[in-house]
């Protein structure tokens, strides 16, 4: 972001009463309807996908419950799967465990940027690198005694801000729900079932 | 999928050695190579993502490691995560809870579709439902108690395969390494640091 956009960025946070990009009377608003009513706060994320072939698969979500309705997305988003050829797919989309890389960096992303502006902690400019370590012999049943999943995943913040904050924004991403949901884990339950015809 | 796109397919897996199509020859080529030498076994995937102000961020994904080096994808892939406008988003992505279902679902696909291949079970078609549960009381930090990430997920599959093996294919998802991260959990470590300039 040069100085002139961080200028730009400063006069429409006055003009739109924003934090960090975010309208704050609307987040607010959130907040405060869920303090009053917790019930308010149960939601249901949804996803469907479809198998295309070989290692390729297609998501695609439309929409959400919350605050006791459900709620359809703008538009509808697609997502892509595959594998390269050294894993013997044809490369034409991110793979699995990348798009968990990518669900994990957008989800602290987001989550310290909305809590900084919470906090009144300005943000200008925020990118990550993330790595994950993965042991093949655990996916193809070579070994048992190798973990299937990431055994660990580490994430680089570099951040503009007021150099004082670095702790209190490391502390922030402690509320992400994908960092939660892959450091605590989450129970799945899986049902397979024939389709007919 | 059309009776006709079966045949093709089944056409296809007789010209090119693939079952379910996945070319069988490739992904046991990498088997052996990863059982007479573990070491190739170890990977490292990557990712990189920028914020773009408010709740939208943007990851790119351009290569990862393995079988003891560094190999670039064909293409860079580019993964976009916004927040729709009830959690004071634009609705320009999906959110990155979203995103972590679609990377469950991915995954568990694939796994299932590529064991199924190396035991033999044709599988002509398959799709899945998934849902999560959050609680957005964890993550606004309205209650200790209440946890920040997805308390369940459930998937629903639908598989157009020999009606038999259906508890078989329910198996073959336990190798799925993004349903053992998220299961199993996994440690992930952040550095914030400043960015200068």
């Amino acid at each position: 972001m040069t100085d002139q956009m961080t200028s730009e960025q400063a006069q429409a946070d006055i003009n739109d009463a924003t934090i960090n990009g975010i309208h704050m009377e609307k987040l607010q608003g959130t907040v405060h309807a869920i303090e009053q009513d917790p019930g308010l706060g149960q939601c249901k994320f949804r996803a469907r996908n479809t198998w295309l072939g070989g290692n390729q698969n297609r998501t695609t979500i439309t929409g959400f419950y919350a605050a006791r309705q459900e709620i359809a997305h703008k538009q509808t988003f697609e997502l892509h799967a595959d594998e390269p050829p050294i894993l013997a797919g044809s490369d034409e989309g991110a793979n699995p465990v990348e798009h968990l890389l990518n669900a994990l960096a957008a989800c602290v992303t987001t989550s310290m940027v909305a809590h900084a502006a919470v906090r009144g902690i300005h943000i200008e400019e925020l990118e990550s690198e993330l790595e994950g370590d993965i042991d093949l012999n655990g996916f193809l049943g070579l070994s048992e005694e190798v973990p299937k999943g990431f055994t660990n995943i580490r994430i680089n913040f570099r951040v503009k801000a007021d150099v004082d904050n670095m702790e209190r924004l490391k502390r922030l991403t402690a509320y992400s729900p994908v960092f939660n949901t892959i450091t605590r884990g989450a129970p799945v339950d899986i049902r397979v079932e024939a389709k007919q015809g």
